[in-house]
């Protein structure tokens, strides 16, 4: 199974703040630490816990660039 | 200066692929590759070259997670 | 696998059209046609063609509502 | 009025979860849930309420495809 | 019809450029430049000239914040 | 230093609204409101509050047109 979406980091999870709606979730790859927030149904469907590998990933479309 | 998009991700420039509309660049990042597209006028407005140093960011609501 | 976007549609490709930087992806999902702007590296690298079973998902973030 | 976004699903609300800042809203097109994060505001500016006929939309650089 | 993007702009297209899938369509907006890249196919399914009064809008998380 | 975000509009945030997860800022800029959603945390590494002359943007993909 591929996904189009060309950024896909492997790392794991530092930590997962889950408000009402919302998840707030950490993750650690390489040196960088990236942010992630999803549902809050979509952090429980998954079964997000500290420690878990998963990999973040985000459209090009949605990459910025600052010089 | 400080932006709100909590993911920040220093790097270089390894290609750039630009269209009428579009264009495509890629960043090396650690181990990783980040690819971004922005309009063509941005990256003229910010003269993007290969070897820039540049980072790239993205808010954390644009970043999914596969488990 | 699994992915935190809670939008997945599953359906066939109808139409591709490629540009330099950009495809447009056309997918019949039930009664519904789906169009999916992604890279032209992304559309190659999943090499997508007229008539494939594919799945069109997007977070819940990028979907509004009209009333 | 006509909108530029391409995806445009009509449907009918189904569940309605509201929080300090952010609403999930389902709804049912065909076959398919649509899940859909909009502000709190929003939902009341709109008044949505389970049973509502909406339509769900999402520009088509939103949408991402997996094969 | 209400749409549930919270920020509506009204404003004049003061030029459209056009490529083979996407289109990048600048519209003034009092004494701001708002720049917007859709379709092709939208633009031409609007019928988007110069001098259209349009409205554009973009949802509450796609807006940052640079301080 | 510049961003590859073509839209950016100067004004001034006319309230804050703060969940466990996730912050509403609107923003006055000439005649219009803008509404952003941002993360809590971004909120506060930012030290947002009302009053404050701050730069909302957004990248032109995420802008759609109504006509």
């Amino acid at each position: 199974m591929a996904i189009s979406a060309r950024n896909q980091l492997k790392g794991r999870i530092v930590s997962i703040e889950t408000g009402e709606i919302m998840a707030h979730v950490t993750i650690r790859v390489g040196k960088n630490l990236i942010e992630s927030v999803i549902t809050r149904r979509s952090a429980e469907a998954l079964d997000l816990k500290k420690g878990d590998e998963v990999t973040a990933f985000m459209k090009s479309t949605s990459v910025m660039i600052l010089k």
